[in-house]
């Protein structure tokens, strides 16, 4: 049966999402302390930078990166993780993910402006542009999906949509052991998951805690 | 040389302390849940409970609930903790812990009001009252430990002031496996010890994470 998954990145202290950007470093500092020990896995440095040497880091943070693209047959994800806004002035702008997305799956983008026609990339991602509730786009995924898992992608505004409407089977979270101290905060006002869920935690050799919600 | 150690319980929502505390159950329900893995070990039952069969727990959450108590010189705790002002109209109270607390060494309350005479109890507790500033108490008791460390007990604020002042140099956490969302926060507005101090996590049998900072 389909699962619908998600993965998140969270501080010790709380945050998913980062602040810090400026135009002179666009991602900010905070997100590479955040996602550090995710970058360097060995999966991560395969199949997101191309990195064939087999350098990398294995065990527990890695394992957790290789089951994160497996079994996906389609994704949801927010506008702004899209890119949609990003460049409204271009009218052949297709998003932040380059000529071969790293998905291979249908991508379902949220968006509360104009439906437009969906745009068929290389490598499998054709990404579908949707302003319908998220339970209808979850729906229409799930048939997509055809029997393998749904990934909500983010970003957290998506991802915190899908969990307060307790649509998540499956929440992932990789806690750094780093403190923020600024960013937007994961955990507010978030249904108790684990009245719902089984919890399990695990810790990498990284220092990052691993906590799965499953149900 | 002598430490300033600092342990606390968190949910893994953030929050350290609870606040569904009513007449009818006046330590709420919260409490139990974040610090039942503590409870439940063998140290616990020993060393509060009294209970010398040898039951409850081993493994990381004792071997961190006995090394709570070892080697502790002096304590700090604030008012509330002690329940300095929990029965204002009778004479002869002496806090909430018994005729025989668990300290067993000299007890520092912090308090705005007017200054107390020392009140000594049975098993080597002696609680004092003082209305200085944090780093004074500390001096003081840091002298009175000769040597050994000075724990900080709580609450929570108390424990919030010590490490805003950054006086604190081993913080151990109890990230309970659990949400309780309400309660309130330990993180707002620390300062980010993972830059001064040493990171280490681990995970207990019963899902409990241990982070421990140092320096």
């Amino acid at each position: 049966m389909t699962q619908v998954r998600l993965d998140m990145f969270v501080s010790l202290d709380g945050y998913s999402s980062t602040t810090d950007q400026t135009p002179d470093n666009p991602m900010g500092e905070d997100w590479g302390r955040l996602t550090a020990a995710f970058g360097a896995t060995r999966t991560f440095r395969k199949n997101v930078l191309g990195d064939t040497s087999g350098a990398g880091t294995t065990g527990l943070d890695d394992a957790h990166a290789a089951s994160h693209s497996e079994g996906i047959g389609a994704e949801i994800m927010g506008a702004t993780m899209f890119g949609l806004h990003a460049f409204p002035d271009d009218p052949d702008w297709k998003g932040w993910w380059g000529d071969e997305p790293p998905f291979g799956t249908p991508v379902y983008v949220l968006t509360h402006t104009a439906p437009r026609p969906p745009i068929e990339m290389a490598g499998g991602t054709t990404f579908h542009f949707r302003s319908a509730a998220i339970e209808d786009v979850l729906a229409e995924a799930t048939e997509a999906a055809g029997g393998l898992d749904v990934r909500v992608g983010g970003g957290l505004g998506t991802a915190r949509a899908f969990l307060q409407a307790g649509l998540v089977d499956r929440l992932h979270l990789m806690i750094a052991p780093i403190m923020l101290g600024r960013g937007t905060r994961l955990w507010d006002d978030l249904p108790s998951l684990d009245a719902t869920h089984k919890v399990t935690t695990e810790v990498a050799d990284s220092g990052t805690i691993h906590v799965t919600f499953t149900r």
